[in-house]
This record gives C-alpha cells, sequence and structure tokens, in this order.
C-alpha cells in the first residue's frame, strides 16, 4: 500500500510515520510506499525498507496538489495546516493554507480520473464548535466556529462530504480533542498550558499555570490520536453513510482534575512545580472552548482514547520518558 | 440608501427590487439607489425615480465583484445562484457561481478597505439539512447537504459568519423555506409539483402529482420570502450575536393538506384538475428532504410567515391573480 501523509513534518505527523512505517503497516496491510509532504523536509522513519519520498511542497501553490496526486497514493492522511493562533493573526495565510490548500487537494484527486479513489483521511478540530455549548456537545450539534481556524475545518469538512457522495475520494473526516501531553517545549499557544502543567514538572522543571482550576477540557494523548488517525485509514466507510465526519472520544477534565492525576502518578513533588499566573487573556480565549462532548458514535464504531487524564499521564511517560519519572 | 441585489432578474429578485423602489423602502428608509445584477439584464421597477444601474455580471469572473463593490452599496441582498438540480448536475458550475461568485462577493468587501462595512443579506436554503431529520429541525441541528447545492450554501453560511466576526462586514444568512406558490409555468425542478398542483388548477389548468399525498414539506409565499429579506435587510443584527445564520419560519404541510386547503379556497373543480402520475425518481428524491422545523429564534427575532396553506393559496390569488379564482 502507498500512503502519503501531509503535514508529515509535525508532531502528529512524525508519529503516524514511524507507526505506518513499521511491520503492522496499517491494520495489518504492510506499507510498501510513504509519501511524506510537508513545507519543510519530513523524516523518513528509520529502518523503513520501503519506497519513501520526501516531499517538500504547499499545497495552495498552483500545480502542488495535482503533481503530488499524480503519485497515486491509496490512502492520503492530510494533516498540513496553520494553527489556530496564527489563522486568526493571517487571515488571507489562513484561508489559503487551510481551505484553499484541502480544497486544491480535493480537485486534483477529482480530475485524476482513471477510476481512482483514494481513502482520504482528514484531521479537523474541535474547533469547528463555538461557544455556548450544551453540558456535552452531542454528534447533531451544530457548527458555529468561533475562530477562522475553525471556520477553514468545518468548511473542509463539508466539501469532503460532498466530494465522497459524489464518489470522488472515500473520505473521512475526525475532530481530534486537544492533544495532550503535547510533547517538546512549552509554546505559546492559548492551549498550550493544558499540556506544560504535566509535561514540565514529569521532567523536573517549572510550568506557569493561566487559569482557574475549574477550566474544563476536552484531551486526548498523542498516541491516541496516531490511533485515531490508523483506524480512519483502514475502517470500512460503508458505516458512515453519507455523514463522514466525526468528533472523537477523549478525556474531559478540569485543569485540577489534570493536577489531581499529576499527583497521583508523580506526587506532590510534581505537583509544586506549577505556578499560578493568571492571564485574563487567555482565561478568555479558553472560556470560548468546548469541554466535554458525547462521541456515541465514533464509540459505536470503535474509536477508544484513554480512559482517565491518569491513563493520559502514564501515555507520556511510557512513550517520552522511556517510563522513567524524575525525582 | 444604496441597496445592491444580485440574481435581480430572478423570481424573488424582481419582487424583492419592487417592494425596496416603493415608497416604505427598507423599513421606512427610502432608497434613492438601486442597482441590479444578474447574468442577464434586470428590469428596473416602473415608477422608481431614484438612481438605477443595471448590471449584467457573473461574479465569479475575475474582477466583476471588485467592480461592484466599488460602488459601495450600504445593503446587498444576494440571492444569485444556481438551482440545485444544475448545481448537482454540473459539479464545476455550481462550485463556480454558489461557492467561488459568493467568496468573491465577500472578499471585494473585505479588501475595499475605507471602513467600509455594509449589510449583506444571504439567501440560504434548507437544503444545508439533510435526512434523516428529527420529526422538527432545531436551531441547533446539525447541516449534513447531500446535494452539491446545500454543500455549497452551507460553506458560504460559515464564511458570511466569519467575516462578520471579523468585522469586514454585517451580514446575515437566512434559510428560506421552498416558496410556494411559485409563480410563472411548470418547471422540471423536483420541487416543481408542490406549486403545480396549486398554481395551475387556480389558472384552470391541469397539474401532475408524482408523490403521494403523506408527502410533507415546509413552505412559505413569495410574499413571505420578500419579507424575510426586507427584515433580514434592516434588523439589529447585534441581536445575531455570533450566530449568524437562521432557519426561517414556514408552513409544514403535506401533499394531501395542500389539496385540501385548494379545494377550501377554489372548490373541488380545482383539486380535480389534478392528475396522479406516480415518478419513482421524485419520490426517492423528495424523500431526503426536510419535513418541518421549529424555528423559535427566528421567530423570537420578529420573522413571520403564513399560518397555513391556506393563507399561501391566498397571497397567490392576491398578487398574482388580482383576487380572482376562475370558474
Amino acid at each position: 500500500m502507498h500512503v502519503m501523509i501531509t503535514g508529515a513534518a509535525g508532531m502528529l505527523g512524525r508519529r503516524l510515520a514511524e507507526c505506518v512505517a513499521g511491520d503492522g503497516g496499517i491494520d495489518g496491510v504492510g506499507v510498501d510506499r510513504l509519501t511524506l509532504v510537508d513545507v519543510v523536509p519530513a523524516t523518513v522513519p528509520a529502518g523503513f525498507e520501503g519506497e519513501a519520498d520526501v516531499e517538500v511542497a504547499d499545497m495552495s501553490q498552483v500545480g502542488a496538489a495535482e503533481r503530488l496526486v499524480a503519485m497515486r497514493p491509496d490512502t492520503i492522511i492530510h494533516l498540513a495546516a496553520i494553527v489556530s493562533g496564527e489563522a486568526e493573526a493571517d487571515f488571507e495565510k489562513g484561508y489559503r493554507i487551510n481551505l484553499d490548500g484541502t480544497r486544491a487537494l480535493f480537485e486534483a484527486i477529482r480530475l485524476a480520473g482513471d477510476d481512482y479513489r483514494p481513502r482520504v483521511v482528514f484531521a479537523s478540530s474541535i474547533a469547528v464548535f463555538g461557544a455556548p455549548f450544551p453540558d456535552k456537545i452531542g454528534d447533531e450539534f451544530f457548527r458555529t466556529p468561533l475562530t477562522s481556524y475553525g471556520t477553514q475545518k468545518a468548511i473542509c469538512e463539508l466539501l469532503l462530504s460532498d466530494y465522497s457522495r459524489r464518489g470522488f475520494f472515500d473520505g473521512i473526516g475526525i475532530r481530534l480533542p486537544t492533544i495532550c501531553i503535547r510533547p517538546g517545549k512549552p509554546n505559546k499557544a492559548a492551549s498550550g498550558f493544558f499540556s506544560n502543567i504535566l509535561r514540565e514538572p514529569l521532567s523536573d522543571r517549572e510550568a506557569v499555570l493561566p487559569v482557574d482550576e475549574d477550566v474544563r477540557h476536552w484531551f486526548a494523548s498523542p498516541r491516541a490520536a496516531v490511533n485515531f488517525l490508523l483506524q480512519a485509514a483502514s475502517m470500512d466507510t460503508r458505516q458512515l453513510g453519507n455523514r463522514r465526519n466525526l468528533s472523537l472520544p477523549g478525556v474531559s477534565a478540569t485543569v485540577g482534575e489534570e493536577i489531581e492525576a499529576l499527583r497521583a502518578v508523580a506526587g506532590d513533588r510534581a505537583t509544586q512545580l506549577i505556578r499560578r499566573e493568571p492571564d485574563a487573556t487567555i482565561k478568555a480565549i479558553v472560556a470560548g472552548w468546548p469541554r466535554n462532548f458525547d462521541t456515541a458514535r465514533a464509540e459505536s464504531l470503535g474509536f477508544k482514547a484513554e480512559n482517565s487524564m491518569a491513563d493520559i499521564i502514564r501515555a507520556h511517560v511510557e512513550d517520552e520518558l522511556d517510563g522513567n519519572i524524575p525525582g
């Protein structure tokens, strides 16, 4: 099987490529060709013995999507996007990369001809929803995004459904929860603290908490997110009918519950490394974010996330810290 | 006030232009300039004494939207679109006219600068919804269109919300019920029979009914639709917050109820002109259409439709037949 990953140099893209390149391939089907696309060169997973192409491309540029689609991948996992903060700061860039780039990919597939009909997995986001919310956002709740990023993702979901219904490709859109614990250094994303307050203390470093402990949000580990993408790439999409976009399972937890889970896994010494520094701007942004979901549909299709914040922390300790907690 | 109407040569556009050109203007504010845009020349309402421009333009062509927006209308009522059947038959034309044309208009406004921030009224459609439905489609039900036309309208709704949120214009999208009684000759639209079986007998002509009498659908008169557009053009949009797209009130009625209302208004002689000719294709198409809505939000904002199918028929008799029923 030939798998193409866009956004392959990103955090999820790298992990996904490593999984796909492994013996298990995708749901047991071996991957003998891997095309890794990003605006910077992606890394071919060590030990991969199939054919690997590293493509530096921006799908929103004329001809880029056509050139990539001409390679006829069986499965395209489309992660490439600029993030919420950047799409809000640069209106034109957000629409160009997140909407026009995705539409160019879809159009290139439609126009490829030759009965070409790949599986297309689109990484959508819970940012397609905008406050006010019910306590749990159900599968039939409407999309009223409050960011340009969320608008772009919601539009791509609609395009994916229509292109699938018309038979141009076999698409599935999955709304990933906020990834936690996001590995790497603290960044300036408004959502960064949700990960920072766990990741940093687990490595014996201080972290800043800008919101109150009763703030609730929706999480899944990087490991769960990769599993979601693999399942979306291999599942029987006839089960989806014409409703091809799904909110995925996650863990709903407050910041206080995050801290208690950290204490349970790593003790008081870890939680004492969290420094409270209230930030009104971040509080206001986070107040508009989803807190909890009812993901009955995705669960009935077999999608599974962690059961608790402690499980999410343990996944990080296993995947990033070789099982070791310092101190 | 300077009002621009796109799709001004269409059935609703013509009626809207006549209303706007009248003494009442829009909610009592006089209209001294009227720009009528369509791909064929629209007709300036008789007796209009302000400045009138008839513009033959296709907004999806490069430069067309910029040229129109440079006229700086205070209010833009955007009706231009190709219909559902054509958008389904010609994929590229549908996306070009219904999506790219609308986006070009929105972009031209965004880029106009000079604190230009017009009211934009977008005529959306109940085709943004796709079966299966609840008994009544509520204000927070999700959009899963089953046609490319519905997809294009749903995408434009999302763009309208985001452009309004960012302050580029002051937009409102209204989902019009199926217009009934649609004046003019019977056409081949799958929905045509809903109007044909009333309009033709009211003028002493035979009409064909291709579906069963228990088929239920959602209707408003041309008069109600024009009133919706006028209200959307003048209302205080602060009441909408960031949720700028609305399902509008209508009458939910079965074909059998249509026929009974026809009998009540025009007698047995009229209903005997309806000839049953079952058509499996039309039955299948209509089976996926919305049947009923809960439009609490639009009603709380003061939008009003007819109360019954008999009222809809009487509106047609008054507006199209000078109050006369033949026979």
